[in-house]
């Protein structure tokens, strides 16, 4: 239970409605800015404003996955107000207190960082990326399946990157009937990938592994599907770069070459938002309880 | 090889593309009918009108894999022309030719009879719908993931009908980890599904059995989701209805439920026409080689 934790959640969209459902439910006192538009919708929490007396006791700000943009600007899709945060909110916080978000950049981290607010990049951490690989694989499965005119099963597929999404997608495509080669670059991987029956080979020799694809999956977040790689694919071949932004692929040259491309980072947010709030959802709890368990016992021994 | 095989090809859709690929490729004499748009793009095959005399000395006549509609038209995405297929084009072929196409209606049915054609429904064949199955399994996980906003992984999932379609959809769904329970209406296939791991039921018990699901996928081609089974849903759930036209739901009552149920149908040719295309064409090059096999024989017994 989360019973006396003050959580004060800021904007996101449809995954926060799990969040601040489960963080509810454990009984966590939870204030909501920018939920103006959903007044009423939920029980058991309060609206507050954008203002620094919001901030004052609070054990944690919780704010969308995508955190703020580099202006400080946070996105809601429950209010049409700009939400922005600034060090005016930031420096009421308790010392204690720990600031979520999926992903940050540069502006909030230097904001945190000015103020010894410790903050939690929960896409970072491996169990959110795992978990979040299940809605990836899926998202991925269904770009595939709309943007080729044969079937998964049966296709030449490579699979590039053997970490946390790339272990997931390798397996569903397998278990679908794909013929599925996996690209890696360290040897434990090419030892599960081959322990999982996966063709592996090193990337080093993707220019190789190119030539009679399907469909190709990158993982990876760095240029790894070069000009050259591209001009190995068949003309058929469709590439799905799960990377984040700007993705592993020379897009100007497969468009050129007339290759399908498509970058597609942030699936579980687009093609399973329950699930990816649920996931979020889940994390925090724990998360939250462990931090409210050790201030306990830092308490006791004071 | 189809050596001195006389093919006719009336109509069609991309998947017939494959078709005329195979047969033409395995030595077959192919006139093609209502591809006038497509003139010059396939080598080694010749055009034909659809005249009485095109119809002399032909072997075989493949129509679309929806056939003719009940006036005789024959649909083809490569001309503008209007096709009507007669009497007067089938009394003109030899008896032993046979008409493949997908389905037929009553009036090609009735046609053929006529005139003692043979008409083989090429989808009513087992290996067909066993091939088949994996297109729509994989249109079936598509709509499924574009209509959810959970993940297919760990969701409550019915499959109705453990036939040629339903123990592939299920099999697949159970692999993506789903929870996957199959509704039976004989003991094998109980057995079957149970031997799968899948968790069978009767779909006397249906009703029961509703409850909690989130997802309902139909391959049974008969009134089985009532509005007695509708009623039991949660409101969250998504009916996908694969079975052919008019389905298996009462769509009906599962709107006014403000249940989504979708009715989908002739997913191959949809979301996998190329492969579509290539198990039309596998079958119906085994087939002509039977056809011309036996031929053989029985004039060499003469």
């Amino acid at each position: 239970m989360l019973t006396g934790i003050e959580v004060l959640l800021i904007g996101g969209d449809t995954r926060q409605l799990e969040v601040i459902r489960e963080l509810s439910d454990k009984d966590a006192s939870v204030k909501l800015i920018g939920y103006d538009k959903l007044y009423g919708a939920i029980g058991g929490v309060t609206l507050a404003e954008l203002v620094p007396e919001s901030f004052i006791g609070a054990d944690a700000v919780v704010l969308p996955p995508v955190g703020t943009d580099e202006e400080g600007k946070v996105e809601s899709l429950f209010s049409a107000r700009e939400l922005v945060l600034g060090d005016a909110h930031i420096e009421r916080l308790p010392k204690h207190a720990k600031v979520y978000t999926g992903m940050a950049g540069s502006y909030l981290r230097d904001l945190c960082s000015r103020h010894q607010i410790e903050l939690v990049e929960l896409f970072e951490r491996d169990d959110v990326a795992i978990f979040n690989s299940i809605p990836t694989a899926e998202g991925a499965l269904m770009l595939a399946i709309q943007n080729t005119d044969i079937t998964i099963h049966g296709s030449h597929t490579l699979v590039l990157g053997m970490g946390r999404t790339g272990m997931t997608l390798a397996r569903v495509l397998a278990a679908l009937g794909a013929k599925v080669r996996v690209g890696v670059h360290r040897s434990d991987q090419y030892a599960r990938a081959f322990e999982m029956g996966l063709s592996p080979f090193y990337t080093t020799e993707l220019t190789e592994a190119a030539g009679e694809a399907d469909l190709v999956f990158n993982t990876v977040p760095a240029r790894i599907i070069t000009a050259r790689v591209i001009a190995e694919l068949p003309h058929r071949a469709v590439i799905i770069d799960l990377a984040s932004k700007p993705g592993g692929t020379d897009f100007r040259f497969a468009e050129k070459r007339g290759i399908k491309a498509i970058l597609a980072p942030g699936l579980p947010g687009i093609v399973a938002p329950k699930t990816a709030g649920r996931i979020i959802a889940g994390v925090l709890n724990r998360l939250l309880s462990e931090d409210a368990r050790k201030r306990g016992m830092k308490h006791e021994l004071e």
